[in-house]
């Protein structure tokens, strides 16, 4: 075993530091977060410095990269107060790359390469949060055409990209696991009504309720092969709950920076509070949890590298991380007190939007059923 | 033991169940949030209805009510999504009516009898968090005036309340523990500046940061006793984190109410998700940790009525239920998935603000150093 | 509501620690913990100073006594060390004095009067822990006679008591609800095995794995009526999960109590280790377990004596009780440090009986299954 | 990085587990425990099979082997259900081969060459448990002879091993951290009494009571350099740490490895338990903390290995894995219901074990206080 990065990994987060410490500022993201808005010269500025397309194919005009590098950006990314995975351009976009027309492709690199996304994701449906295969919205042939239908929810983004990727289901289907489609939608198209939703979190992008009545779309517009769209859909989600998981842990780092310093300032009863046993506790047990969060997210990402199944170690990486995390987070709010609660640190916003992490990208339940049971089979042989 | 309620106790818990069903919705409660505005209808409607005075002895106007019932009032507004305690009147102006002069006094009563605070409590300075013998106001006698200057810092109401108790420390004082004194101020004065600070919850008030800087009062503005100001404070310390306590308790249970309502109704995979036993026993272990916290309470409000100590026990239960508490809310959270995270329900307002009790009043640490300290103490004899 | 103890329950209480400190010793206790045996000079303790009988009816030699007070005296053995509800008579015989024949009973009482057991449970078996539906042990009549057979597991002093409740389940039985049925079975019959089985705690008493091989009965032998048998055991389950919470709680006050003492006396790096805020946290913790606990379990007494249902009530303390008991102790065994873990106290002798307590009379996970569905079900009205 | 391992190392695993799967019988370890008696069949077994003094320097007759083995070598150990790091020879002799004299090295190396220790280790004392400064024990010169003094406490295995390591202290030492001191003595001189103490866990060895009386040693029995005693220890602490930990860790992985299979097997209700989603939160919490226990463990090697300080990361690892070895090992308990808490399972006994860690080697406070100052100093830089 190596523990080691190599000399590349470190060159190139070193330089990704210097970058975000030149070129962005608390005071920028905290506005952004404040006025929901997405934090264009952060984008801009990895754009810029060649941290974009990291990962995307070099017929595309990316840059190889491998996992960890990509994870360890998006992890760095979070560390400095970014809406991390809001940029993990490989990950985002690599299904389109592998699954789109010729006409999907070139939208979606010409957005890539300005390091905005093209589409947005038209997946879950008031009744299809955990439980995919209820989705209800449907794709309808008439005339040639094809009629698209349906109630999406908690959509990021759509209001602010140009296309959204929406998933119809096939109730007729002889085969269940074969009854999901994807359309390539411009968001431009009559028919098509949007509601914004408040959050608690998550605050540089926007959640949508999505209503799709009888959206026009033609043949060309499906993306993959009909029925496919969720199996296509699959192959990337281990890789994202990655990522997802890197941003939680970039927030968690973070938050400890702040804090330990500030348990080195901060004054009380004659002596830095870093003094008392009860922040020394709480600081040795952050230190443990980014630790174990961080080992099991680069062994995730070296078994993926390697070609290894994810199935199980991503499952287990989200579980562990996103609830690890947030209490890392806690505790940092904690160590600031009063100050901690109010928008003049970063704290309350990673602790917001960390949160988020915990429901999207498969909840907590549902990763225990994934992995619980894959544990058990495994044992099985 | 009798765990009964008095009759007066349930007619009174439920007559005011009536008037917040019928004049209290949750949007505007929501709206009060989102715009940072008390909620002028919720304290209306509760003068109104005779539950603004409860407490405050009747030579005040007040209506007599024991401890334990104006507590049981507290969590009920809590538990409809109310901003609790900042209706607590009785315990919030006893300090006044006890220790105030007549003209005091008089103000105070008149904005109470209105249900509206008259004035703020300016204690914390950003060097004295947990730590209050780090007070650095000073008051300066100079020509018959007393000047006042320093800088306060988390001020809850300070733009919004007309006069605010402002604590000062003599640092030449002979004993440190009678260096604190209490000054009555009119925020029209001279010399007073106010910066609002954002935080993450708790918004139907606000946050401040004040500047005095030569505020010109009387000697007649001094409230009590000069350098006795932090003893009448603690007077009163101990039932504040009871209401605290109290509001973080309802908020639970209202949590927890809609949650376990959402989980018999929500369908997932075909069933109710109340029937998967993660979703039980989230539920088990909620339903312990309010009924755990409610015990604890309504025995530490049944001691202050029968005249016993509750410093240990008023210190044990701010400690386990603040945390409880926001544990069970974020269970609540989990519980409704992705649109709990969202503004469409008020799991997430809950969230926000429960998180406020662990620091405010006495952070989680203090509330060790105040208990632990003192278990130990009696078992030494 | 009102927490005080009657002045009854507060002698008797005082009462029984008197003769507890004066005739039982510590060093005997742990004698018969390391010997596999039951503490009889306990036992003749209680029976000579009147503790015996409690809660049993007068026409059976018993004294009348509250359901409260009958927990508060095993609460109070446990504390001193005992092996608590092994002396629950009330507990434990009620229902031979409901159900049984009058022979039954006299025997019952034969033994009870001088403070032992006349029967032993033989409920589960290997295939049938949690699931008491799947018992497989059989009755069959054969020429005016009754043949027993089956496999009974972890059946506790089957070896030391002289009779046997031995359960049976018809399969053929049209409603499996009442296929159950009880025997009374002398020990001394032959067909009977027994095997004793090591455990890590509960060792003054043993558990006995029990073989029976046409073992004869006679129709007089049925306790009760045939098919009834769990529901005539299931009326008496509450009430025994609470004898059991109260046994965790006692021995959770009792290491509370050595700790907080050690915590005053041992002095590392110069000052007693309750100067340290690790050790304060602990403490605090364990005391809000402990007030907790006793919450639970005292209001689910009162419910009982006030004939309310303690179905969900007595769930939720089992629950928590086992659980948070354990905590306590462990706790207790880490602020004694390497004493601690010897048997120079009494502390690893609770940290092993207690632990039984999350499995036996009902597994943390049947807690959930019973109270969760429960409560679910009470919100939709 | 590169998580993979060597050839040799999954070679030697490989081959250590046949050579356990041949030769030690889990009922032959029940006994050994059972009857409180070092089990020396797998001693042998272990030293037949060229396991035996891997790491130990070649000159000495060892086999050269990385930290990282070495530690594999004690988690498989305790996975087969071995008293772990009872055999870890380079790690507890190799102080002896550093600073012990020709004959002190003769004997450890003759001892060691049959798979035994030679030496107790002789430092706790009743007033010195973590505070090692509070050492009383004295060495006094008299007449060209040392007299050594002093009480002992949980001194293992100070019976059974020829010699003991005996720590004193220097009162009048003018630098208080050069005044402890090392010596080498002989077990069957005159002076020595020893007194065995019960302990709740780890019963293959034995503790004891240590009383010396003027027991005679000569000059040349100093080990090393006087006054630098502790230096000298220490030097060894941190990796005897990581052998703990290895054990803790491979008694974790032993106890799921059952549990699993058992959830597997156990049919309840009609289903496997490992159906039942109770269980698979267990099993999937389980292997997250073996996950990561294993990743922070063999990241301490790697950075042993390659030169770095341990100094946080021994501190952390162990009082990580102490309490989640700990927590997984209970939750088996609970999976494997009754049968868990009985000796019919070796899970009870990894239980027991498995708690002392801790506390030895360094208590989780003494873990808190060592890592939680050391990282806020590192951020203070």
């Amino acid at each position: 075993m190596d523990f080691r990065l190599t000399e590349e990994q470190e060159l190139l987060i070193e330089s990704l530091r210097q970058v975000l410490a030149n070129e962005i500022t608390e005071s920028y993201l905290a506005e952004c977060d404040e006025n929901h808005v997405f934090p264009d010269k952060l984008a801009d500025a990895l754009m810029d410095n060649g941290f974009g397309l990291l990962g995307v194919p070099e017929e595309y005009g990316g840059t190889p990269c491998d996992v960890l590098t990509q994870i360890m950006v998006i992890e760095e990314l979070a560390r400095a107060g970014g809406p991390a995975y809001m940029f993990t351009n490989a990950m985002l976009i690599d299904d389109m790359l592998t699954f789109g027309n010729d006409e999907q492709k070139r939208i979606t690199m010409e957005y890539a390469g300005r390091g905005r996304m093209a589409f947005s994701l038209g997946i879950s449906e008031p009744q299809a949060g955990s439980d995919d295969s209820a989705i209800a919205s449907t794709a309808t042939r008439r005339n040639g055409k094809v009629y698209l239908n349906g109630h999406k929810t908690w959509i990021s983004n759509a209001g602010e990209y140009p296309y959204c990727l929406f998933l119809t289901r096939d109730s007729q289907a002889p085969n269940p696991h074969k009854a999901i489609s994807m359309w390539w939608v411009d968001m431009t198209k009559p028919g098509i009504k949007l509601q914004a939703v408040g959050k608690v979190g998550f605050k540089m992008s926007k959640f949508y309720e999505l209503y799709f009545e009888d959206v026009e779309v033609e043949e060309k517009d499906l993306v993959g092969v009909e029925g496919e769209g969720f199996l296509q859909l699959m192959k990337n989600f281990e890789i994202e709950r990655l990522a997802g998981v890197a941003a939680s842990l970039g927030w968690a780092q973070g938050a400890f920076d702040d804090a330990v310093r500030y348990a080195n300032q901060r004054v009380q009863f004659g002596k830095p509070i870093g003094n008392f046993q009860l922040i020394q506790k709480k600081i040795t047990e952050m230190q443990i949890k980014l630790e174990t969060m961080r080992s099991m997210l680069y062994k995730a990402c070296w078994e993926k590298e390697n070609g290894l199944s994810v199935q199980i170690s991503s499952a287990l990486c989200k579980y562990y991380v996103a609830r690890a995390a947030q209490e890392v987070i806690d505790d940092a709010m904690q160590i600031f007190g009063g100050i901690g609660y109010t928008t003049e640190t970063r704290i309350q916003r990673f602790w917001r939007d960390c949160r988020a992490n915990r429901i999207g990208g498969g909840t907590d339940e549902i990763m225990v059923h994934i992995a619980g049971r894959a544990i058990l089979k495994k044992y099985k042989k």
